[in-house]
């Protein structure tokens, strides 16, 4: 099978799985149900389960392990959006495109659905069968993801960025807003992967950070890139968005060029990170590839 | 040492266990560390915790080994008073005698300090050290305190709340909703006392459900009647707040006679579940004493 055929069967797996971990849309409360269910199966890229499962696959892990792991994140990655497109935060109307959670449901709802979505994260990593007979892994799975949501990972960043609203910032400010917002959780999805296999080397873990860490900030350097582009078919939200509410993005501070020779740099730290690992790591080079070429 | 005095050390306990855990206030992002401090240490009745402790006592289990559940259960019900008491859900202005975190702070800042005390609360759990010998109980109270707050718990029966107001329910819906709102989260309390205990039986865990079960309907009708009386000073709540909010409670709809009579019975139900065993049991007898007729 071909790169896309495997990432889009990756894709078609982790929606399975989220598919059978959310509940019914006709069970009560039927209209919580049904903002959980159209905040997470809504499309999306999915990356992080792509990274989940690349790491799996490069460490000989069964991918029937890491449908448990992957679900789990994008959970609260699917978690995250609902509540930074509430009004309070940056009042989107549309994600994904599609109308964002609050407003095709209500702000009450919307703000429930996806605060359920994290207890269904960690309570997926904490019963499914697949890990349970690894509960030393499914201590490291919960910590892991414990970590890169709360308030020095995921939250926090998101938190900072609310307050750079407005606010010239520089280049390793940006950097550092994006490494807690986005890139924690698409380091613990890379982590998470290689808690799945027994026996992961300290050395290993600290490769795997390195490459995760240079992908992750290309991959954010090129969704804003996209972003300014107004490609609105492409990434769901309205073209110029960023702009719009007056988020500080690397392209708007330092140009396009150089944000687009600055996610090509990474991508490269990212690759040479896994490029003298054995061929079953080829699952970590085209990952890296198809999550910042995608559209570039 | 008396039954009050156990209940404050206890209470002193998961406090300090709080203290320890939340980020420090000056550690950036400080506004949220802040507002997570300010939603999590500002007083409290800390029932939970109490019951956490109190049914480990019974089971013979080590106070340290409680203090994270404890203070994991905390979080999880400080998270939820943050997000129920939002604009777009019940719009209070005052919680424990205080401005609500939204007030305290501002809207955006409210919602990402409960969404970051949820991963800190799961994060917790899965690496304090005093429960790392025991990653099987880890891996229970992670699974029995992601239930208790998803759509078929906490989250869910908020929900439920919301769209019954205004609506005329009769008792066994009101049941229904408390069930879910608060009576998840009590009994996870103590099932997570239990789960310290190695070795729990089957057959206890059934009976100490009953308990909780009876023991959780019977504080919640206590507080709504509280609330009736508007003893703002006990709730820290604005009296008749749930009155004002067109909240359906159990006083409400069948009188405040009947309601009194249901929680004394309840509260006798949760004592003869536990009146046959042994002496070490006393720590659950004197806590249903304790928090249903804290005020009454």
């Amino acid at each position: 099978m071909g790169f896309s055929g495997r990432a889009q069967e990756y894709i078609r797996r982790v929606e399975a799985t989220l598919d059978r971990y959310l509940p019914a849309a006709d069970e009560p409360p039927q209209r919580l149900h049904e903002a959980m269910r159209y905040s997470t199966l809504g499309g999306g890229k999915r990356i992080r389960p792509l990274l989940v499962y690349a790491t799996g696959e490069a460490l000989g892990v069964p991918c029937e392990r890491l449908d448990a792991p992957s679900a789990a994140i994008e959970l609260m990655h699917a978690f995250s959006l609902v509540h930074d497109d509430l009004p309070a935060m940056d009042d989107d109307d549309l994600r994904r495109g599609r109308p964002t959670t609050h407003r095709a449901f209500d702000e009450a709802t919307a703000i429930l659905a996806a605060d359920a979505m994290q207890p269904l994260a960690f309570g997926i990593l904490a019963s499914d069968p697949e890990l349970l007979p690894f509960p030393d892994a499914q201590v490291r799975l919960v910590a892991t993801l414990a970590e890169a949501c709360g308030s020095n990972g995921m939250t926090g960043g998101q938190e900072m960025d609310l307050a750079a609203e407005g606010r010239r910032l520089d280049a390793a400010e940006i950097e550092h807003i994006y490494r807690l917002k986005t890139g924690r959780l698409l380091r613990a999805s890379v982590l998470s992967g290689a808690h799945c296999a027994p026996g992961t080397t300290v050395d290993m873990y600290h490769r795997l950070e390195r490459y995760i860490d240079a992908l992750g900030l290309a991959f954010q350097i090129q969704d804003d890139i996209l972003d300014v582009e107004g490609v609105t078919e492409q990434t769901g939200k309205r073209g110029g968005s960023d702009e719009a509410n007056c988020k500080a993005t690397y392209p708007a501070v330092l140009g396009m060029d150089t944000a687009r020779r600055r996610a090509a740099e990474l991508l490269e730290t990212a690759l040479d990170t896994v490029s003298d690992l054995g061929p079953e790591f080829e699952s970590l080079r085209w990952t890296a590839d198809y999550i910042v070429r995608r559209s570039g």
